[in-house]
């Protein structure tokens, strides 16, 4: 079974989430600048959860890029972090909503907690269907190192939003910056074969 | 005709479908977990739908990779089945909203009765087209055992739903496992040809 | 200039136009049968605009079949296109939401007549870029044929509205079902080549 | 890394983001022609925020049509346009709402210059990668004069804002028909390789 599909549909529901989080930016009532006051909560929420799903974008994009051919597991664990990604645009709304309560940060710390497991799991049904050489292996291997820091991350995330949730918010900036350039060792990998 | 245009306009429509659900999933008022505790039965709803619709998605993909061209009667009868799969999101939340009332759950089922339906109708004039050798004949016929399967137990989750709305769900679940691995066959076959 | 993103992005706005007409369908307030009623009309209506956008789509997919290649007047006309064809959802709800009132009907009807005439001019963009063989010119002259008993059909419904919709809604029904085959001859013609 | 998937998230971006500005259009409540007159300047606003993005779009096509690879530097700006865009219909809604106000005039302006800028960092990233022949490098230099005469009139449009909102519109429609034709130029000097 080719992956053509399998990207196709990913691509549509990527493209989806990350523009339905603007459909919560409601238009402001006043006509002045000051309208827009309220807006900037709800505007720094949509900007980290734009970056975050334009990240996972980059990395599924860049994931993919390693096979030829998906199997049904690959199939069903692609779904499966499109379900936790799609829950995304809810938790950014509410954090948005609250002006970064502690709760609402804690959800969505857990949320991209849960996104990350869920990119895990695909990653390890991918990298079974992969002829590795040691370049691919070791790009793989960082992917992982990444993935464990990340879990750390949002880990602590979750337990500072209930004392400081600007920590919180400086641990998700800090993920996304790690996450920010994965890909140079794949596509390394892949250029020298 | 090749199929790549309809396989891109499903794939648009389904990614919608599965993600527009997520649109009546309402921030919480509140800041705490308590504010998340009237998304219960929403979510659960959502879980649900999520996964038929991702079954459908899996299975649709595993349908159209047996031909290569489409003619009218495949469009128009994969438009059908889009058209019942699109109204799946209202009926979700209806029965989430009503926390699974009998006639919301009935509804559900009533309507993934003619998505069944709908999906049979697009896989007899698929069939039609194929140059089919024993094995996939093989898998034609066990997804045709299936889809009575299914319609068996829809139509007993109807009546089901003014009795007893767990046995229903539970109905529900079963057929979702059933064809959560539906493809093996056709896989097969295919690989073998 | 190749077809292929010009197609991607049209299935998508199709994709979209054709499923967020279904957020328009509130979900019912109640939790037996009775809750339903109040959307049979709006249902009606939608079932309606689901059979024109699926007949735009299926001919879009046969008329952009001609082609190999597009110019910037193709995507320009067939923007101008996606630009009537946005319009259906909202003028489907206001005449769902009226119960099929006069103005609504007749809105609606001028909105399909915009469709069709932008539908026209894509054709005769596509058309200059052809090779055109006998049964492909015969296939175009149909396709005109049918353009012309459209629009004569549509204005007609425009002035039944006032006087009586039923008039109005059968003519709708009648186009629907001149386009509901309406790719036989390119079909074929292309089949010949 | 080819520019296939790229291609795909941003088609599928741009056909959301045209398409949701309609959900803004509200199903007018009354059943007659007046029913309509608020709808005016909403769909003012919305006619103008499609032809920018269609025009993006098309640009957008033009640009990615001279490259064959993507990297990660144009993956990244490419979700940096795609943000900005993001935001249109909120803009959108908002100019339309308080019927060409001063300040939400200057914001939409403000918005269509970061589009710019954004679409301006995409080019320059692109520009390192193709091999530029005389032409091509011609047609390049012609985008940056383009984007230098936009980025004057939205600066100026943003002035006048807030003393006469109707030039503000003007520059708005001169910087549209400016783009209108902004591709001949690359498609000569690809059609000529």
């Amino acid at each position: 079974m080719n992956k053509a599909r399998l990207e196709a549909f990913s691509d549509g529901v990527f493209a989806i989430i990350i523009t339905i989080m603007v459909l919560e930016i409601k238009v402001p009532h006043g006509d002045d600048w000051n309208a827009l006051k309220p807006l900037i909560p709800v505007m720094m929420s949509y900007v980290l959860s734009f970056i975050f799903v334009g990240i996972y974008w980059v990395n599924h994009h860049h994931l993919l890029h390693t096979i030829h051919r998906v199997n049904t597991p690959i199939l069903w664990s692609n779904i499966n972090l499109l379900f936790w990604l799609s829950l995304v645009p809810v938790a950014t709304d509410w954090m948005g909503d609250t002006h970064f309560a502690s709760h609402p940060v804690a959800a969505y710390a857990i949320l991209l907690l849960l996104c990350g497991f869920a990119f895990t799991i695909l990653q390890l049904h991918i990298e079974k269907k992969i002829d590795k050489n040691e370049k691919l292996q070791h790009a793989f291997d960082m992917l992982k190192r990444k993935g464990i820091i990340s879990i750390l991350a949002y880990s602590t995330a979750i337990a500072f939003a209930f004392v400081n949730t600007t920590v919180s918010g400086c641990l998700f900036l800090f993920v996304s910056f790690m996450w920010f350039i994965p890909d140079k060792n794949i596509e390394r990998a892949l250029n020298e074969e």
